[in-house]
């Protein structure tokens, strides 16, 4: 028997209570052991709720009792969040949890801490949901050089993108849909403005490099400003956008950015529509591999820190593989990056961007004009793309994109 | 230092030997210890290769030898390598394999018997090649109950398929280009009759199950006899042509099978093309996830078997979780299974057609009609549709295929 507790009674606390209710026979057989909930910590009380009797108000309690060796840190944030998981954690307990802004805050801290003391903090629900992607770094790709790790990681985002796309939707109705159904929060700044994704990327470039990404120097680009009429020139050349979220090994340095991108029609990434989300991912060995599902809700995300429980049960007092140093891994700069790009100018702009980019642009125009032409350039930096399109002024339309081959 | 074997020298196992000496930072830094190649066994000699001092020609040789505790058997068959797997894990040596045919017809013996002896038997490769899927299966949905498991799983007849819906090409020019190529084997009877991956779905459904799917009995049906005019068809629908494995939960039976079928643009299987392979995942709590990557290949494949290298040297001495018990699993016979079918009868045979099965068909017609109609059945079981179609004798057109939703 294996007793563990739960921080944090919202919607995955309580489907990680739910998973393991459901899934016993399951859960308990790939343990090894039967676990048991013997504590949920919420500042709430939960009349009626079949799980009342353990709902503590105290993590003192938690921490005190030798009999938990497991702790599922469900309440997000990095305040009390981190508090009790660092206690936790120098108490030799484990903890398992889907806080992705902790994690991306202070993970290499709390690996260290953990292997310290014979336990292990582990994240799996802490990027993409219900797909399985940071067991798959650590554990499968092993034997890889991981030279790419491009992933489409928010579901909000992806879900206002692909109603875009499909329906033709303008960005502030599908947002205000979006909310109403839930999809979205009230303030879905973390959301729209990337900040979600690049804590993620940030979590998932660290595993790449073994060294620490540091999240607040990640370029984050977010999906405001794009308009149904990007997706008309999307349509015409056969792509789709998408807000990619980018680690990439660049000799002795990372790029690690977020950004919407046009993404052609052949790219594994181009169906992943709605709510699901994806992790692209190149090893010097195996080439390309792709990881798919859901990247939130209730039940997937709380079936991903259960999995860590059983991953936690089985390896009690024995520290598991984790590489990632508090060492700063180098970022470059995105302005050396070179990629094509596109955007949009009205047409009474067109013989001024043409000859700001020497005649190499690729033309594309709509069935309706609409007094404005959509431009693809050749291989730029981002500095050189940058300087160029500026010099554009009032004659731009909409915002650039970036290409993503 | 963890001294390891490779068992034969061909393809694959000059991968492993290849990844191992190029990522060898990596390798060792994953296992913890530094791995190295002791011998290569084969009856070949290689004279000039950097390996060449390695290699011996008697297994004798490294099962007598008490510091190989890892053997890569990369030999294929279930002759000589069932005979060289079985002595090493009654040594205590763990065995790494890429092996399917021998996973498929000993798995839950060869298991046990690590087991036993406190080793392991690993076969990430032997389904999916790059893809990595029984460590997922094993270790990243152990929360779930497993509903489904459906997979592209073999790369020659991908190849072949996606060929011949993208340039209309005929199914014995695509297989004659794809010999030409080395794509497709001279005999490309295991490929393109299922039973390559007839073996990788036994695999999947026993991981899935738990128990022990036997590959001799589960049904399978092969891409030949599917006709460029099938992909006029698919396209009309906006669907594709995949030869799929399945292996499903259906009550306390097991639903296991192989066959091309019609799967919706929707579907993220729809865009596998090529030599890529990807299996798609259904559980009771996370929902759809899907793995995808390359299905074969040199580099590929030695990739998996080395990341199970790792894992037996990160657990030397220790037995890894795997529950393929060697119950036999009950299948169910395929006749009451339901779904929706695709045929294509004579223009003469249309009326009959329709008679046969109650006015419920959905007419499908080519620009160039051809003398012949493409119909959709209702949802329908395998024996109902069969005993139905049976009875338009001469007025079929082409073979019948399977709709998957």
């Amino acid at each position: 028997m294996v007793k563990i507790a739960v921080l944090g009674y919202g919607t995955v606390g309580s489907g990680v209570v739910e998973v393991i209710e459901k899934n016993a026979d399951m859960v308990n057989k790939k343990s090894g052991e039967e676990l048991e909930i013997k504590y949920i910590l919420d500042l709430r009380d939960f009349p009626g709720d079949p799980y009342e009797d353990k709902v503590v108000h105290d993590f003192g309690v938690i921490l005190a009792d030798d009999e938990i060796r497991i702790i599922c840190e469900t309440m997000g944030g990095v305040g009390a969040a981190y508090e009790f998981t660092k206690k936790a954690l120098m108490a030799g307990k484990s903890v398992c949890t889907s806080n992705k802004e902790l994690v991306a805050a202070h993970g290499p801290e709390l690996l260290a801490l953990a292997k310290q003391n014979c336990c292990n903090y582990l994240f799996e629900a802490s990027v993409g949901g219900g797909i399985p992607i940071i067991r798959p770094l650590n554990y499968s790709l092993t034997a890889e050089r991981i030279e790419a790790v491009t992933g489409i990681l928010n579901g909000t985002t992806n879900y206002i993108l692909s109603k875009m796309e499909y329906e033709g939707a303008d960005y502030a109705d599908v947002l205000k849909e979006a909310q109403e159904k839930g999809y979205a929060e009230r303030n879905p700044e973390a959301d729209v403005e990337g900040y979600d994704a690049c804590r993620k990327i940030a979590i998932l470039s660290s595993l790449m490099t073994g060294k620490n990404v540091d999240y607040r120097k990640i370029y984050t680009e977010g999906i405001t400003g794009v308009e149904a009429r990007d997706f008309e020139y999307a349509k015409r050349l056969g792509m789709s956008i998408k807000l990619l979220a980018i680690g990439r090994e660049e000799g002795d340095k990372t790029l690690a950015m977020v950004s919407p991108f046009l993404i052609p029609g052949g790219h594994p990434l181009h169906m992943v529509n709605g709510v699901f989300n994806a992790v692209f991912v190149r090893g010097n060995m195996l080439g390309d591999s792709m990881y798919y599902g859901r990247g939130a809700g209730k039940l997937p995300t709380a079936s991903a820190v259960v999995s860590d429980v059983i991953d936690c049960a089985r390896h009690l007092g024995k520290v598991i593989m984790c590489f990632w140093d508090a060492e700063e891994a180098k970022l470059m700069s995105i302005d050396q990056v070179k990629r094509r790009f596109f955007f949009r100018v009205k047409d009474q702009g067109l013989d001024l961007a043409k000859e700001l980019f020497s005649n190499q642009l690729e033309e594309v125009t709509l069935a309706d004009g609409a007094g404005e032409r959509g431009l693809i350039t050749p291989v730029l930096s981002e500095a050189d793309f940058a300087g160029r399109y500026e010099k554009l002024g009032d004659a731009k339309a909409g915002r650039r994109l970036r290409i993503e081959e």
